[in-house]
């Protein structure tokens, strides 16, 4: 890694708190608490937040607001404004409120499909196809995102086959999207398989091949980042504080945590144009719309380390 | 890595938390206890375990028993059981005692070995000699370890140089130790600093390199674990249930935790010997001897995952 201070990141951290987190906790965090949470985030140098689902309001109250939370996002500047869209229906939506890039969540695992979107694989494909096609049609400047779930193992069917994982990314490239990631809904995931599965997506489907959404349920999040770095991901999904997960995959809790990620990559020299003071303070309007709500992340609680200073090699 | 079931491990989980974690904590636990932790952290499969510090009972209270334990961990089969020595006086007791192994801490950091033991770096290299002279003579089928401890930077110091490091273990080993293990004391490492200072010390010293002992202070500690075995580190210090730190480092608590660690390698397809549900069941033993201690590890937390086999290859 160099350490030209002129140059852009290495790598690109993709905030999903505002969505996977705010979506897996009960309480609702009121739209003003969002607004000011998602503006420190852009403060510390995030420039890709997923900043809403577009669902039901009856299915998810906490993302009732998604239209007027876009809305601040699109404001920001430097910022890619993402929302996760599971149909069609949510898809006109976020075009329709002017996001840059809609992700769609798509299971490897048939169980966690029809528990998740109630549709088969092969039917949520279909899906994919006709959201390509909306976008073609009415926004082709936004970008799509599939997030390949279940991609390491399921908590209802158990294990995924990964020739079934490919197989996912292989048709979502083919219906059209511009990037597939990996996510590890379940925290399944360990540094062998991450790397296998990244090597085989990016020998299939090339330069479509996308993030690693990685999990810490099993505290091997960093390790299972790590790895994915290694293979050549540079976009990777994590969570201020930790928070999130997917309500359909029981016990599965625990995003990778954005501040431990970045000290990660920042104490590597790597760099990920995020300033980790900022991104601390990042945690206190996060805090203050979720009264009470557990968060986490080490490197917050322990400091930086003595005489660490970013962007600076420490090699001697 | 092969799933030969007849192979022996690949790696050697040394288990630290008898002597690194019992004598982090204020309460002492009692000897029977000890004894029953240890013989169901060798009934899980680990095969190396530090039961014990040989250092004055008035300066360590916990440790007081250093003979009585090693006595009962000399009974369990296939076991090395080892003891941490500051100075030649602990070496003496260990020794008579009958240990197989001894480790022996070397700060990298000036700061933090006068902290640690009042010495000087060049007089702790005298005390080395001082012991290995000592084994020689009197027992020479006994192992010496030099643990190069603050290797990744220093809690009192800040930056501790590479140089230092490998001259610290180049002079180890040229005092005769059998191994130098590197210690992230204070939970500073990254990944890439990891592979560098385990290239370095390997070829500076060869088959001398020994043991990466990580901490998780910053959530980095299996991503640590990681780097090092890719950089052919064959032997990794943990701690069950994470217990343990160095006091003389301020806020450096976290040994890395046995179960996640083993989970890891173990999900890797990495042969650990160590039965993960046993080893999580001796977690009962360490809660009985250490009533209202916190126990960390998100794998025992989690569980293992559904259809998860030891030993299996679940490469699809």
């Amino acid at each position: 890694m160099s350490f030209d201070p002129k140059a852009g990141p290495d790598v690109l951290i993709s905030e999903v708190g505002p969505r996977d987190g705010l979506q897996s906790v009960k309480a609702t965090m009121p739209t003003e608490h969002k607004k000011r949470w998602i503006s420190a985030l852009h403060d510390a140098g995030i420039r890709e937040i997923e900043v809403a689902s577009f669902v039901p309001a009856k299915l998810l109250p906490q993302m009732a607001d998604a239209e007027e939370v876009v809305r601040h996002a699109l404001t920001l500047p430097g910022l890619t404004v993402m929302a996760l869209v599971p149909n069609l229906r949510g898809a006109e939506a976020a075009l329709a409120a002017g996001v840059h890039k809609v992700t769609i969540p798509v299971s490897a695992s048939e169980a966690h499909s029809l528990a998740n979107v109630r549709k088969t694989r092969e039917q949520m494909i279909d899906t994919v196809r006709e959201i390509v096609a909306l976008r073609n049609r009415t926004a082709p400047g936004v970008k799509i995102e599939a997030g390949i779930s279940t991609a390491f193992g399921c908590t209802i069917q158990g294990l995924v086959a990964e020739d079934d994982v490919i197989r996912m990314a292989a048709w979502c490239a083919a219906a059209g999207v511009d990037d597939c990631g990996l996510s590890d809904t379940t925290g399944y995931a360990n540094p062998a398989q991450v790397r296998r599965l990244f090597r085989r997506m990016r020998s299939e489907i090339g330069e479509k091949a996308g993030a690693a959404h990685m999990h810490n349920t099993r505290g091997l999040g960093l390790a299972n980042c790590l790895a994915a770095f290694e293979e050549g991901v540079r976009v990777f999904d994590s969570s201020l504080g930790g928070l999130g997960g997917c309500p359909y995959a029981p016990g599965a809790s625990g995003n990778v945590v954005t501040e431990d990620l970045v000290f990660m990559f920042e104490a590597m020299g790597v760099r990920t144009g995020i300033d980790i003071d900022r991104l601390i303070a990042a945690r206190e309007p996060l805090k203050a719309g979720l009264p009470g709500e557990p968060l986490y992340g080490m490197t917050p609680e322990a400091g930086l380390p003595k005489g660490f200073q970013q962007g600076v090699s420490h090699v001697s």
